[in-house]
């Protein structure tokens, strides 16, 4: 094998550790965008939910989005131990790898939609389920031989795959988990539920930036023509335009530019760019940024009117700038990267309507696979289980005690020294 | 293109995205240095000002520095686009996105004179003056095809570039400023005002510290003689002399080895190398940091004893310990290492005054002028906005809730039920 | 020098770097299983120690391990400087920093047994003793030309090496502190002494994890044949069947989940896997990291039982699943694999015991010493400075007051106004 063979390599390794790391930026914004008394849980489910994620995208997760099948699944090649391969021009270890963390990415989003309620039994089962059935369809469908590749629909690093398919069964567990106590007031009004900890989600910002870089960038699979410095120049600009549109978006209408609605604003840019990343001009990575950070501040409105409530932002960032991202390239691809990478050129470069009608076709069938099963397979695990939800005294206890026997922050919140579930008296008030 | 071009192009993303989490190594330096009721604010603004200096690097920043100009400022290749390029024997994106990541560590720096009381429109405003006008100017003296490199100053990876100039545009801002509220007692001695979590300060020194290797190793802007491994040992030698170091002292002297001391040694110990890093042998790196260690424990004193309120030691650690580490090379710089990486040899081999006067010339012009454009881009703002400050009663309340409508800790610090502006009751006792 | 030269350079730099995120790991694990009046100090002390390791590494631990001696300790190239050399096919400054981050993570790892109670004082000098006298020679045993190498005894990246000698250190001093202040009750039960902060561990562990494929796949020391994506995977796969193997064992054995066992789950996977990852299949990494799921959630009762306090379980983490990680090659090692990285086939493949005779021999040997020599050193210290542990005034006021002159939170953490010590009225109740 050549040195070219191992730039490849190294460079796609270096990306998977890059988003792995990004594990580590999402326990940060979702301990941060929630309370204090759910943070030991919040925190350390997504280290066992990433550990499945893990073991069922090996036993058979990449089998099913990358082995030999038909149109709608893959069905081979499970318990991968094949040392020898060579898939993708890449280590076949390396290449797993780098589809295991963004597996593990795709579950870590959808579990923002059970934040501060969902029982500790419906994680584990939730994790295996989506693992195994949500994700990989859709990456079949549009990443292996399925028959959305088949039609050139455009999705880089995952705007569609990852993060709409995680957005989709987040808005499946919120619904049907119901909102959280306090959210809404009898006259339907919704109450702002301040997470505990800015600190932590700006750096949870910042470690997931850092890391989309290995998202993005490591999707070019190799270093051919340096490509991949032009993709991380393009994501690091729509990020940078997120941020400053939801900034001045927020500034401008509600008066406050309020630090949620800034990271929120980057975020979004960083899941728009993810599909587009490898099709458009710098300029239009930041204008497709831009775009994504006022559309993430509606967003946000939309579904505290909806009353649909979305604790850690997961159906506005990873959702709305998803779909956002997925048609984006339908406008703005040029006819250089999309021979380079697949499918036509955008509508400003005169490539018609076609590619932006598969793009539509790509986000409406994905995420209503995704929102489907997820709706199923979160119906199964309720009447296996009992009930999705925690009990109204433990929710108001806390995950932290109720799931888990203790407090993540044990000497700041405290229940009362003769505390029966239902008697909450915390040193900090709440 | 062959594959050492593709090496170099690999290290060189590597070390960008080290620098840009830097960003995150600085969030938690800034915010666990100062108190509860900035936190959220402190790390809210690193994202979006992050942002604003990535777009104005894009439009004007990289081509006042690299484009065709004079000797003061180059003056084309604005608005990046082409990634066919190929710059520095890089591709030309990622010689660019390396570019832009220095850029905003600069930015950063800066503001860390802004702390605790600066309006937000302020670091709005001079977060695009900064990016546009202070740091391009000095980078193309030095780096570019400025009048500096023309007398081969030698600054391997920015202890004047980035350090200085950043160090320079905090004191032109603290000075303006004026010290917070509480920081000064009627009979001139100065309180400390400790800083809310050290183990943010902490961890932000070792991020920084990892980053660093990033900063320093990858300014080689490639693999060749493996040299990228020497100059990373330098930069961890010095790095942990300069934490002994302070240590040492402060406990000699003061009594108590305090904890921010010794971390702003490590730090003194980061920037000084950077200047000379690949210019001098490891026992030289171990000096150089002990000596940047002393010195910034000294500095820290005489600032607070100025009554220069220097909230997060941005003088002291990036200024202070950036000219060390400018003026180390013309003592300590080998004759093969010049030889190979420019300039002269230092004093101690023999290699005369000359360097060490270049040194100085470049600390002193760099030096003024970005303190002095910092103060005119300061009064332009003040003379917009009306105030650099926000009002007393927003000060004494905290930043998060006057800038940006909530606290970063909203389960522990909160105004009073009725609190209206100037009554400010937190749950925590500050 | 070729492209493959630079090729393994860059990917063995890479690493070093994640081996060095991994002290930041450490710093959020310790301090977030510790109390919150002394989490500056823990924090901050990372910093410091890391510094002493470099320091010493440079002048004389480097030298101990690969020098020119015999076969218990080498004897030559201290104070490293020479930059043009080749070691290990390696860029030698990159080789040295490889090992110099091991060595920091061993003294790291020792450290743990000191927590909340040893003296600043006995943390220099015993990083001082550790890295000089503790860690090399183990080292030179079994990576240098020391008598366990020449017995082919595996330990592919140091379950022995770096976290049984850690562990052993850290009992020594465990056992000649003695336990916490209020750990055990009079009649010999003990008490829970929880960590102030999960969401600390939660990302401790996930940088811990993320810094392993440095550790690991970067001990490889090049990118041949990509088997650096096989140790990679290996590594993944047994820490994710630890956190699921200790969730599973605490929730059916204690009723509740909790989030520590979960989380040190995911660590004694990663320790386990250290030695073995580049011996075995990925279904014998997914058993071995399994079983260390299982041995960690009882070597914490056991421990506790045993009235030796743990207080971030360096010993079962690193202790009891380095033992097993060590002893696991003896089993699993295949064929093809012992031939390629050295020793013999493991017993499931009829290797016979041999293997794991010298598995157990090297276990045992360089166990007790790692245990007796820290004994010793930790003996001459406490006759020097006095006493190894803290006055029980100050270490119930805590060590960032007694050791650091304030605390890390100092808006959280306050003694009582008029505090002379032995008063300690906090803002938070502990």
């Amino acid at each position: 094998m050549g040195e070219l063979f191992y730039l490849n390599a190294l460079w796609v390794m270096v990306a998977t550790i890059l988003v792995i790391l990004m594990q580590g930026g999402f326990i940060l914004l979702e301990a941060g965008s929630t309370r204090m008394k759910n943070a030991g849980h919040i925190a350390g489910k997504t280290i066992f939910t990433f550990g499945i994620a893990s073991l069922v995208f090996w036993a058979v997760g990449y089998g099913f989005i990358y082995g030999q099948g038909n149109l709608f699944i893959g069905f081979s090649d499970f318990f991968y131990g094949d040392f020898t391969s060579v898939v993708d021009g890449l280590p076949g270890s390396i290449d797993f790898m780098f589809q295991l963390a963004f597996a593990g990415i795709a579950l870590t989003i959808a579990f923002g939609g059970f934040a501060e309620r969902a029982k500790l039994s419906v994680y584990i089962l939730f994790a295996i389920f989506f693992s195994a059935f949500v994700y990989p369809v859709v990456a079949h469908w549009i990443w292996g031989d399925g028959w959305l590749a088949g039609l050139e629909k455009q999705d880089f690093a995952g705007s569609t795959v990852v993060h709409l398919t995680g957005a989709m069964a987040a808005l499946a567990a919120t619904i049907l988990l119901k909102p959280r106590i306090g959210k809404y007031n009898k006259d339907g009004t919704a109450n702002d539920m301040h997470g505990h900890n800015q600190v932590y989600t700006a750096l949870g910002v910042l470690l997931l930036w850092v890391g989309w870089f290995g998202f993005n960038a490591g999707s070019t699979l190799g270093v051919d023509e340096g490509f991949f410095g032009f993709v991380a120049l393009n994501t690091n600009l729509a990020a940078a335009a997120g941020a400053i549109a939801a900034l001045s978006t927020a500034w401008m209408l509600s008066g406050k530019a309020d630090v949620p609605t800034v990271l929120n604003g980057a975020l979004a840019g960083l899941v728009a760019i993810t599909a587009s990343c490898a099709f458009v001009e710098p300029w239009a990575a930041v204008l497709i940024g831009l775009i994504a950070g006022v559309i993430v501040y509606y967003s946000m409105k939309f579904f505290d009117k909806a009353k649909i409530d979305d604790p850690i932002f997961a159906l506005s960032v990873h959702g709305v700038a998803g779909v956002w991202g997925t048609l984006s390239t339908g406008f703005f691809a040029t006819p250089e990267l999309a021979a380079m990478n697949g499918g036509l050129p955008g509508l400003l470069y005169g490539g018609g309507l076609t590619q932006l009608g598969v793009q539509t076709l790509g986000v409406v069938s994905a995420g209503l696979y995704a929102f489907l099963t997820s709706v199923i397979l979160l119906l199964v695990i309720r009447a296996v289980v009992g009930s999705l939800r925690v009990t109204e005294e433990e929710e108001l206890l806390g995950l932290d005690l109720s799931e888990h026997g203790s407090y993540g922050y044990p000497e700041m919140v405290q229940p009362a020294a003769n505390a029966q579930f239902g008697v909450h008296e915390p040193v900090v008030k709440i």
